[in-house]
């Protein structure tokens, strides 16, 4: 009979159907899992699965009394409270590096995309004014790539992937993570002093207390008018209300964020910028990463019911 | 006294400050010289700056009879009767590489906005599905990035600069262009073997009589339904009705287009596509771009006056 698991988080269904091949699915859904099912049918649970952003407390552990492996999708754990997991001898998991290249990739194209003003490029051509020759002064000559000065904040598995993909678009990749690397990218010893060089930020730092609204009103404004920021990490690592008024008075030229400080919910007035490109947390969102995330939970849960410790742990 | 240098294509006036810094300009504005200039005053013209892809036959040559030198800006000079010039002793220069980072980082850009779907990713964030959590079918997850199997087709400096950075994302990269190159990438005889094999096609050929509607739907169908394509050279190389009939009946995946058969008109039925990402043939445009561009001409025009050959003639 196959082992039970509790799908924490909310999760299309298609994500779950290789898991589900695999052990018997109770889907909470993002509800409290007390509100779906009987304490009786909790009690047996040993193992969930969630979404690393999603808040997991110490009070919802508390709901499953046998709980003793909490199973990441994807390389996040932002939202699970370590030590409260740690004190009830849960072991966590993840996927790690499963999505880096997709979430990279996607870090990317929204570079690319915002700085090459795509959403008004293609709307001009859709509308007719390209056809009417009507100038728009969205589509104004702007700096290019080579040269340009692109500062990667964090170094883990999606930051090295951002920084050998942004260096072949002949720039200067520099850096600012909590220990420099042997890597061939200049490194900076504070987020201040790359932002002060960088012409643009691409965020790729966990989540963390120390992250949190790291990317302030100041930071913008050491980017400048020709700056531009990119977020593929987590929402709270920027100071949203400060970006949208960065954005609103020109002190930065654009961002491409792809996370939000309330997800799905972005600030209203972000959604009504011509100067950035939103996406819906899409980061890890093609089928390679998909299988390749579904393989870490598939072999953490797989370890864990064989007696075995996860085969990948959160540190 | 500075020469006197006629502007015979429609080109922003911001793009000819520099130039008119050295030279006398007489601006056609993209209509025939002899309609807003007297015979008189085009009888002493020595030379011209063209946009490569306007048609410049040898009979507006001949309302020119002091005319020795073509002056492309940018890189084509498809627009341009080399035979009839070749036969009145018109020299025809052009400004080679120097707008390539910037049309090969506009390929990618497109590339990966396609691939992406960053359109309909957008809009869901600003039309508020993403709020209300409801489901798109076109951001399903779709094939990403490594292993992918992108095709280049033409190998200029605009092609490897497009492979080079398709390299970074772990694609495997393959060519066909006339010769075979010293170059790392995987090299075809045909293009339709390079369509066989790759998933995306990347075109960076000039156009000519050879590569006229070389993208035909016997390609697009080689391509596949999970097949890209991606246009920056010129419209003239894709049958665009074959591709809006692949598009439409989902023979390919989707498209990226900067540049189409008869611009500024796309196909109207490619404006109504949620499938593919249209740009008003902007690869050369960014600043960087637009100055280097500018110096080619500059060079090739002192050069002229100055009784020498151009610097960067036409083959």
């Amino acid at each position: 009979m196959p082992e039970k698991v509790l799908i924490y988080s909310k999760f299309p269904k298609a994500l779950m159907v290789r898991i589900g091949q695999r052990f018997e699915l109770l889907d909470a859904a993002g509800k409290p899992p007390t509100e779906v099912f009987f304490a009786g049918e909790l009690s047996g649970i040993r193992a969930v699965i969630t979404a690393g952003g999603t808040a997991l407390p110490g009070s919802v552990m508390d709901t499953l009394p046998s709980l003793r492996a909490i199973v990441c999708y994807g390389t996040g754990y932002d939202g699970v409270d370590l030590a409260a997991a740690g004190e009830r001898g849960i072991a966590v998991g993840h996927s790690p590096g499963a999505n880096a290249a997709s979430v990279a990739d996607l870090a990317v194209t929204l570079m690319l995309a915002t700085t090459r003003r795509i959403l008004p490029a293609d709307e001009f051509v859709r509308d007719g004014s390209w056809a009417a020759s009507k100038p728009s002064p969205l589509l104004r000559p702007l700096p290019g790539n080579p040269g340009r000065r692109v500062g990667v904040y964090g170094m883990g598995e999606i930051g090295r992937k951002i920084a050998g993909r942004m260096a072949a678009f002949e720039t200067e990749v520099g850096y600012f993570s909590r220990s420099r690397q042997e890597l061939p990218y200049r490194y900076f010893e504070s987020l201040e002093a790359l932002s002060e060089w960088g012409d643009v930020l691409m965020i790729a730092v966990r989540a963390s207390t120390d992250t949190h609204h790291a990317v302030n009103a100041d930071i913008l404004q050491k980017l400048g008018p020709d700056g531009y920021v990119v977020n593929i990490a987590r929402g709270s690592v920027i100071d949203e209300a400060a970006l949208v008024t960065a954005l609103t008075n020109n002190t930065i030229a654009g961002a491409g964020l792809d996370v939000f400080e309330k997800e799905p919910h972005p600030q209203g007035a972000l959604t009504g910028l011509l100067n950035v490109v939103l996406t819906p947390h899409i980061g890890g969102h093609t089928a390679d990463s998909h299988a390749a995330m579904q393989d870490c939970v598939i072999a953490n849960l797989e370890a864990f019911f064989g007696g075995k410790p996860l085969v990948y742990p959160v540190r």
